[in-house]
């Protein structure tokens, strides 16, 4: 037995305890007659004390030989401290070590590793198993693992049942983001990873498992964006004889479950707000409601008074920033310069001041008067110290500019606090939407989520204008999960075939064997697919996701820890019948 | 809400009651005056009854219209029935149907989805979505999902914590078996999946993580055996700071668990058993102990007796069958034409009958008189009544001839009983095999498994001797897990490399990043693994694991059902810089 306890469990009530401890040497002092080493593993830290007056001369000596990272086991007796550390569970007590045996030795390590680092983020990865031994890192994983563990028990217990499904399965010819496996037993033959687990949960639905989840790795080979990763982890559902109103009961119960479990907040039932809700009233279909803030559309009280740039936009909307009254005219020019930056792409912003005396002053005075700016307070909800923006122009655009500008201000702020959970539905999505490079509707989900039946009718007229029965469960500004309701009879789905442009041919050859499926039964079923990695990093409180991923990759989608991808054997490639055939790019 | 309770609920105590159903039909009967239809969900299977009396026309020539398959709601009341019905647990009720709605029509399903099927292997493939309707199947991966809750809520409650390890890794220049993965992003560069996750959980003991577990999708191109599949499920674990015997006793603790809540049964202590023993007694390392029918070796009491088939023998060795002396003479000539096939490839069979009346007939009586025999009936254990059949030849290789037809044997008699569960552990296998091919030793288990300390001096002079901290979990004839101690110091490591024949730069290129890893401080660790869809099936009583598998592959790796592998676009070749080249095989 190599412990009798381990580096987090000793209290003063173990006084006088013989006890064996094993662990990495996170630091030592040594005082020349005294020497103390903090003894770290996964569960905490136990000083050691070594005392020329009570420890033996050779243990002495040994004890100065130890370097950072040494993997140590001590025997010794649990005595009390004299300066005692209230910052540790173990801060009471210390272990006069009575021997010592070196388990392992280690070179000294490229960074510290303790609770702040001075290693950079590449070096990190590059060491992440080191990275790993550091609290902030070993707790993320501790916590995705209790998530994970919390989401099975609550989903077993309501007799979902979680399968398995095969990781090896078809390219689709619109899977342009595939990863493929060339097959050697069937040469030429690719396998694909899967993006999702989509098409084999409903076929459970087909085969009647009624209740069906799976945490799963599912794979896109994309141009990675920050903080985005070639393979991520779902939790992925669906249920069977289930209407919408069904699915956001489960799903809601499970996020109030883990909300309670995890951080002790209790919240009763979750908002819902229509897509077309949030579009006006937040400009973002994730909007973030831990804070105000909300859009006030000013159209209606800044026409016809020779501004003609509002009177030429199609959209006028405004914010009241809470207390920013104050700013300074270089804050507000910096603020507009950061709407102007390419990415937010505005032309311009036009502010107004609610001054502590209930008076107005605007950049366009010129054209409103203090009665027309009390309008503008009004609309937006500013009170007297706020400072109202307001953009304007193409209703669409003018929308994510605010709420990108929203977005930041809250942050800058302090208003998104990640110790506040504000969750929400978002629900009656477009079901199509238009996309101007191929000409045609796309699925704004996926082709089998099914239009609401009351609007069934605009499909011909108006398609832009159809929803969906599909909903994203947002939490704190993130999209945390997303579903539908799926089609399940024949008639609809051949109709959103033809609109989607798909001849019968083509969605024989896409779908084919989901569709065949379909004609022995599909029960009516839909569900929902939550992206695990993300979650965990919010109900932590974070937002990025790297921490909460053991062995994440780089932008390049490489792992620098053990070089991946890199070129294989000339034999091996020519065992999977294939030659590597690199064009030059222009 | 499409029902009220699902199609296994209803009981008599429910009578009366106004329900809302929704299921398949499985199955109508058709009385004119009268329909009874089965309807089934995933709970169970209800009784529908139409009744001329009581039942509106409009819905008894709806009820007609229902072919096999369909998708239907019903609202009624709960009755008693007439015919109980005690084999199902809702066989006391009928609902006698005042409402029916078609939620969907289906074809003739390709074989009868009933507790039996009438489908062959290939078609219940094809059409595995309704294959997975029927009991059998739907019930086996119910039952799986119940066996992986109980490993995760096990090992949780240890502080075992879940790591997802990566997919997409790296190709090792031994790993002839790898799936590789083409990078679109990374030209010519290869990512592969993972034969196991061995490298990165111990990585993750390094990292400090002291207790891990996954259960996770393994991938290994391999010609298939029947019974293998190219993806299959490990319970992958590993621990820090431990000794063999801390492993042993948590992974016999969690399969003790899965017994007793699984199959109510209490096995108090698996017994143990070195390689060599198992070897001599069983000559098998995963011996069936769920009977006897041990080995007797005879080499001593055969020899010098002018059977010089035996007396040039290295050994020879016999079994006592069960109440078999009665075998006429035909059916022991068909067992030696049994052992004489290639698949077995002995010589020949040497048999002696334990007649009742205490006498003993054999077909070497020429050699062995009734004294001899006595003494091969003692050492083989056989009673009067049974059959002793006897092998001769090179020592391994009867061994294993022998261990063949003693399971052979078990399965006609009877004895291999599906509901006994006789767990035991394999420990002490050689650190170190001979491979005849490449005139070298190879590591039997894997590279950084840890030689026993008392046997390291043999290393130089009989290094096929050296035992390793190696152990195997068997399970009725099934190895259901293995694992080792690894080697976690740097001097152990150099000496095992060079007995592997391992030049430092090949161990640097094929290890590297772990050997790395290994200098920073690795704690003594070690661990094992469980196949998990043969533990599933064993656990269950069965051999084969494909009914274990939602959607399985075939023999050759072809998932039949969406028909993968398969060509992929010339378009999605070139974005991975590649050409297929399909080399004619001579």
């Amino acid at each position: 037995m190599y412990r009798s306890h381990n580096c987090g469990e000793l209290r003063i009530t173990d006084a006088d305890k013989e006890v064996t401890l094993a662990g990495w040497v996170q630091k030592s002092r040594d005082k020349g007659f005294m020497i103390w080493i903090d003894l770290r593993d996964r569960y905490g830290i136990t000083q050691l004390i070594f005392d020329e007056a009570r420890t033996d001369e050779t243990i002495m000596q040994q004890a100065r030989s130890l370097g950072r990272e040494f993997v140590i086991q001590i025997k010794g007796t649990v005595i009390e401290r004299e300066s005692k550390n209230v910052n540790i569970s173990t801060g009471e007590i210390e272990v006069l070590v009575s021997e010592l045996t070196i388990l392992n030795e280690s070179q000294l390590p490229p960074f510290t590793i303790e609770e702040e680092t001075d290693g950079g983020e590449d070096l990190r990865m590059k060491y992440r198993y080191l990275d790993i031994r550091r609290n902030p890192v070993k707790n993320s994983l501790l916590f995705r693992h209790k998530v994970t563990q919390e989401v099975r028990n609550y989903l077993s217990d309501l007799d979902f049942c979680e399968v398995e499904t095969p990781y090896l399965i078809k390219s689709t010819p619109e899977g342009a983001r595939d990863f493929v496996v060339p097959s050697r037993m069937n040469p030429g033959q690719f396998y694909a990873l899967p993006q999702s687990p989509q098409t084999f949960k409903q076929l459970l639905m087909v085969g009647g498992l009624d209740k069906y989840f799976q945490i799963v790795k599912c794979f896109r080979d994309e141009d990675l964006r920050a903080d985005r990763q070639p393979e991520f982890t779902q939790i992925d559902c669906e249920m069977s004889f289930i209407e919408q109103e069904d699915i956001l009961n489960v799903f809601e119960g499970l996020t109030r479950h883990l909300l309670q479990t995890i951080h002790r907040i209790d919240i009763a039932q979750f908002p819902r707000m229509t897509y077309d809700e949030a579009m006006r009233r937040y400009g973002n279909d994730k909007p973030d409601i831990r804070f105000g803030m909300e859009f006030g559309e000013l159209n209606a009280i800044t026409q016809h008074k020779e501004f003609t740039v509002f009177n030429n936009a199609e959209l006028v909307v405004g914010i009241a920033v809470p207390e920013a009254a104050s700013y300074t005219r270089k804050q507000i020019d910096a603020l507009i310069d950061w709407v102007r930056r390419p990415q937010i792409g505005a032309l311009g912003m036009v502010y107004c001041k609610c001054e502590l005396d209930g008076t107005f002053k605007s950049s366009v005075d010129k054209f409103y008067d203090q009665a027309d700016l009390a309008k503008w307070a009004e609309v937006t909800g500013a009170k007297a110290g706020d400072l109202i923006l307001v953009l304007s122009g193409p209703a669409d655009k003018t929308r994510t500019q605010l709420s990108a500008l929203r977005m930041e201000l809250a942050s800058r702020l302090g208003l998104r606090k990640p110790d506040e959970f504000a969750p929400l539905w978002i629900v009656d999505f477009p079901l199509l939407e238009w996309d101007e490079e191929t000409g045609r509707y796309h699925a704004m989900h996926h082709p089998f989520t099914s239009p609401k039946k009351e609007d069934m009718h605009l499909l011909n007229t108006d398609p832009g204008k159809v929803r969906a029965n599909a909903y994203d469960l947002v939490l704190n500004g993130n999209e945390i999960g997303g579903g539908s309701i799926r089609i399940h009879d024949k008639e609809t789905q051949a109709m959103m075939f033809k609109h989607l442009g798909f001849t019968p041919e083509q969605a024989q050859e896409q779908f084919g064997f989901l569709l065949s499926a379909f004609q022995y039964g599909a029960p009516p079923h839909g569900g929902l697919a939550f992206g695990l990695d993300r979650l965990v990093a919010i109900l932590s409180g974070q937002e990025t996701i790297r921490d909460f991923i053991a062995f994440p990759k780089n932008n390049a989608g490489r792992d620098v820890m053990i070089d991946a991808p890199a070129p294989i054997d000339q034999t091996q490639l020519e065992e999977l019948s294939l030659i590597v055939n690199i064009l030059e790019k222009d």
